[in-house]
């Protein structure tokens, strides 16, 4: 089955990717310097757009960089982009061929921005319209829900600040992610185990903060493509702020509390869903406190920096949202209503 | 029992605050085009959030501002903000007390940058981290799910943008605003009725695009603070890509779907989910096409430019919310688990 190779093959693909891309990042980074470039300006649909919600936090914490996410009705359908004065405009597309995805980067270009395009197709449109390319070397994705080419859009994003920054333990960091990502598919016997408990769930909320929000995004788009389940995507700070109310005892949360700054944050969040309101989790994590919170511990290494552990954490997560698929008894390889290559304008 | 009567009293709540705070609007936007702002830098939570999430459409389209939505814990957690250079800094919040969108402020301020607040509270720790101060004017919100707080935040954005252009045929349309709403409240007895319909619905999706994208957000968040109901929003491109495949036969879709650049593809989606899946429709609509395809149809006038949609639409959906948190058997001012002020880091 197409969908579990291409989760299983994603440690080779990204060690690859690293090999194949460094000094084209390298280069990237190199031209931004030379440029006046006060922030990022990203457009990005779907998979992608959680790859964004990466760049937004890892370029704003290693490079100092504010990230827009681009509204892209702002260029097809109201016809009144914004000055994108002194904004290096990225777009992010495993086909490289949404419309809306394209148009803002021909903006960008007609504007007289440095124009990046991360894809995994450099023959696409979106290739074709940008300055630089850097490719996602992820091989054909043949199953409607992506996972190698998602984490190899967090490489790519991940070594533009490792090349921006010029630092050699950063650069080391990412050479041990295929190592963690080997020991993390280990766990795959005990998820297909672990889901059985699942089987009847319809609606989650999945709690992520910081690096982490993406794979809370990624996670719960994982869910609702192949499981059909309703899984929302929170910060624990915004879920604070209104949405804790729907949850009461038994309500199952799944939550990333990867180690690192925000951490104490997400795990009063989970003491407080654990305690206050006999909420049921699924939690994973590389903290024996946040793991002994869950009903089911999906765990991670714990030698990985909170920079890279999204590149990680997304591993479980998308092997529970394959086998909770297999579980139900619906198609892995061919969710209902979509396809591959989403066309929106 | 204040939250029916704060919705009500919003028309009233929206002319005195264009009357009090116009001038103000005026002094910021003559600042603003003083100095050299490339983008606007925006920090909020829940609600205020949405009224964020309209600012990115409006000051995009109108006055060609590109808004970056913070990421506060890069501030608080991580404390490794972003270089702020060319920002103005917009902090928006009922109460002004929330230490994360504070320390945003703060930040900008120490960067040199020019700093906005928009709130209700002028004593607030947050009016008085800004230079500048749009307060909301809407007297005492007892409630715990704001509204007429969200209208206001909606207006005072909408009057920056309407100072920046200085344009006589925006304020005209900011002067209708108080009207509009009233003939909307008029349907308030035929919604009491109409939610009857869905006292067992425990999930649903909000669509909306463009301006309404907010709407389709702040409908949401007001279903699940109220009515503990999961309410997923979405843009209508982004629910193709990929979310769409939950829908079945019967399943609940919410839609805001006002005349403008936009309709086009909000009926195009309308009909697909009617006619190919037979989803069961709620739409907020002045347009008879999407109106007719809805089981439960909303109407909002038919003479209100696009922009200003959001500040209508978001009536309907107030009301639909309250009511249905009545039929529910729950309480409308006090939700379990949330207080008025969440303080998060």
């Amino acid at each position: 089955m197409p969908l579990f190779s291409e989760i299983s093959e994603q440690p080779e693909r990204i060690k690859n990717l690293l090999a194949s891309q460094r000094k084209q990042a390298e280069r990237i980074a190199a031209e931004i310097r030379n440029r006046e470039i006060d922030y990022v300006f990203l457009a990005a649909r779907g998979t992608s757009d959680n790859a964004g919600r990466y760049a937004n936090y890892l370029l704003g914490a290693m490079n100092g960089l504010p990230l827009v996410l681009a509204a892209p009705s702002l260029f097809t359908y109201y016809k009144k982009p914004p000055r994108l004065k002194s904004a290096l405009v990225i777009g992010i597309s495993q086909s490289g061929k949404s419309p809306d995805i394209v148009s803002v980067l021909e903006e960008g270009r007609r504007q007289g921005c440095l124009t990046l395009s991360i894809t995994n197709e450099p023959d696409s449109p979106l290739a074709q319209t940008s300055d630089f390319l850097l490719e996602l070397k992820a091989g054909a994705e043949k199953a409607v829900a992506a996972t190698k080419t998602y984490t190899a859009e967090l490489m790519c994003v991940a070594m533009l600040s490792a090349a921006l920054v010029n630092d050699k333990k950063m650069w080391a960091g990412l050479a041990n992610i295929p190592d963690w990502m080997r020991q993390t598919l280990r766990q795959n016997d005990l998820i297909s185990e672990s889901v059985q408990r699942y089987r009847y769930m319809d609606q989650t909320v999945v709690l992520g903060r910081g690096f982490n929000y993406s794979t809370a995004f990624e996670w719960a788009l994982k869910l609702k493509e192949l499981t059909y389940i309703i899984a929302e995507p929170y910060s624990s700070a915004d879920f604070a702020h209104g949405p804790i109310a729907m949850v009461e005892s038994g309500y199952p949360v799944f939550a990333v509390a990867a180690k690192g700054k925000v951490f104490d944050s997400m795990l009063e969040m989970l003491k407080r869903l654990r305690s206050d309101i006999s909420a049921e989790l699924v939690v994973i994590s590389n903290d024996k406190r946040a793991l002994s919170l869950a009903q089911v511990p999906l765990k991670i290494p714990t030698d990985m920096p909170e920079w890279l552990s999204p590149l990680v954490s997304i591993l479980p997560a998308q092997l529970f949202a394959y086998h909770l698929t297999l579980a139900k008894g619906y198609n892995t390889e061919q969710p209902r209503s979509i396809r591959k290559v989403t066309e929106t304008k």
